[in-house]
């Protein structure tokens, strides 16, 4: 690390900013790393919901500082789930072990080395059963960007136990259909699919001619656009996002409320075969 | 800038913070100015509400540290409004040109510099269509407080082509009355109006004798106090608020749930015209 | 304050996020102290609600980093409450003085001095009636993060003169039942009482036996475990949480919800008596 750059910590939750949690794992780890910067990329991960905070992680994670990544939804607070850093190419990941970090350590090459988070030496004591994130995360994450040796946290675990991520992937079907999932909802309403635009050409959518989107037992007509601005007024149209992944937009206003979806909802694509598959 | 005081970056948004948006423009100005220091004004202004976040920018704005200003509420994303930079007298704001930084900038002293973010230079490449405020204003702001010359990031553009803010006047009407706006509601439910005490004066109203207050299809009394505490329980009060404007309140409750207002609609307040003006 | 170690603020309020107070308290803290950390416990204290703020300073506390703690809630805001600082221990804590601060400072060693907020130098000069937080409270908490000595703040008041704090005691009935009370519903839905493990003990519960749980007119079973992971799917338990107290807890669902309570509620446990007491 450059001397004069600080040590970075990115952290995201689903603690939300109600309670206090976020705010005592902050004061935990800078008690820890007094100089650190913590980066709060979101902590209103739905409670529990360990596929959306992995795909927040995923969107976020070329544009954190390099250092640690801490990252906490955890279902199985309380259960025999593993407690893990991650070594990546340049810096860790801290988190469960139940898929969260999966995606984001993929996306990084892969780990170069795990290990458990069980050396008590650098845990908080807890006052009851321990708070997994401010007695045993927090704290892990602020001793690596102090710069401690990964191994000092507890023993070695084979990267290839470490729980895989699950991101849906689309379906192709015969007749210029394409199964597709909404990855996420945005504050603007806007739904990502868990498709791309190259994705949709080699299943053979002609998506000049326009979309068929089926959703919510609803269908309606989609145009394929490049811009928000080219939509028109109560447009729906399919938008290349800002991540490069195929997005139903409507200008000014939430798709999502439109078409009655959600994340993890199913939406259909259907489009003309392309060159003269008509018939 | 003293070399011992970091650089300061205060920064406003609409993007709420359910999203990573708030993070990942954070880590992308960290990224650039490392020991920078960001300040969150908000990110919760309504989105797409220009005048929201002018409004709010220029409540906070006589408080904030000098500096950059990133400012972002911008429901043309992807059409042709213009990204700038504006020097004023102490530092820089930026944003998108719609209106949203004009009052700011009129409060600081007008424009003396303008310059379009155009350089692509300086902006992050995207994988899809640009993420304005992630690829083009986050990394202008960062380094303008690193120390760059704003000419790098683009071209001057003329100061007077900006695009104005809107702030509603109040008017006065024949009969001691005057229409006026809310402005804002706060989380506590006082309901800024665009009027201030000297206005009322002015205006003929003899505040002391307790004014009509007309919203919403009904009509209320208020007596005119200069603190909460001077409230009873359940009495509508105009008091001057704590930015030297009237609002309308109510002691520990919502004055706005109590006259059914928002941000945005119209009040009527009425006194006995002053000085023996009844009739 | 070791040399390389920055000043530390801790700040809780219930200010929310929505409006720009928390960015403007920052702004102004530093502005005056530019190398403070600020540590945001929770600005979404309920608004007005003191002992929902005592409560939560109270249990993020021993976590806090040394330093000064601004803490703000405040529904005599305008009235003739104090603002105080309060030495402890092993640093300050800054608010109005209406309970909000008392148990913090009981679980820090009680005050070591006070003084009362009322030199004019240390304050902003507002624009209208003053708001407490941003013109008295966090410039007085930035002035003492740079080791301003406190009784330049103003005149020192009789510690004994601070407002008590009101934390509800639980109570016991004759027959192996405590009446106690919902101090505090957590984003989960967790329900934390005021009782701890040893309360019951004490009262003659035999809590192996399994507890009944009456709340809002029903009456319900409860395990006592000591841990989230041995609920059973659906299983009201009764748990002992992170900070050692007592709480109402259902597998990865709302307790609150579930059982109808928020904080403040009342609710009964009764087990039957320990050691023979049958009958």
């Amino acid at each position: 690390m450059v001397s004069d750059r600080p040590a970075f910590i990115s952290f995201l939750s689903d603690y939300g900013r109600a309670d206090e949690f976020v705010g005592v794992c902050h004061a935990v780890m800078l008690d820890i790393a007094p100089a650190a910067r913590i980066v709060d990329v979101t902590h209103d991960v739905p409670p529990f919901d360990v596929r959306a905070g992995a795909l927040t992680l995923v969107r976020a994670l070329q544009y954190l500082p390099e250092g640690v990544v801490l990252a906490i939804v955890d279902p199985g607070v309380g259960t025999e789930r593993r407690m893990v850093a991650v070594e990546v190419e340049h810096g860790y990941l801290v988190g469960p072990d139940n898929g969260l970090l999966a995606p984001a350590v993929a996306m990084l090459g892969g780990p170069q080395r795990v290990v458990a988070l069980e050396n008590e030496e650098f845990r908080l004591p807890a006052p009851g059963p321990t708070f997994a994130g401010r007695d045993v995360m927090a704290p892990a994450a602020a001793h690596l960007a102090l710069g401690l040796d990964p191994g000092r946290l507890g023993p070695d675990v084979d990267p290839a136990s470490l729980a895989p991520g699950i991101v849906p992937l689309p379906e192709v079907a015969d007749d210029a259909t394409v199964h597709a999932e909404v990855l996420w909802v945005d504050r603007f309403g806007n739904c990502q699919l868990n498709v791309d635009p190259a994705f949709l050409e080699a299943a053979g959518l002609d998506v000049a001619g326009g979309l068929e989107v089926r959703a919510g037992g609803h269908a309606r007509r989609a145009r394929f656009v490049s811009t928000f601005a080219q939509a028109k007024p109560s447009e729906l149209v399919v938008i290349v996002d800002s991540y490069g992944t195929c997005a139903l937009a409507l200008d000014r206003r939430s798709a999502a409320e439109a078409l009655g979806v959600r994340a993890g909802d199913r939406v259909t694509l259907t489009g003309r075969p392309a060159a003269g598959g008509a018939g």
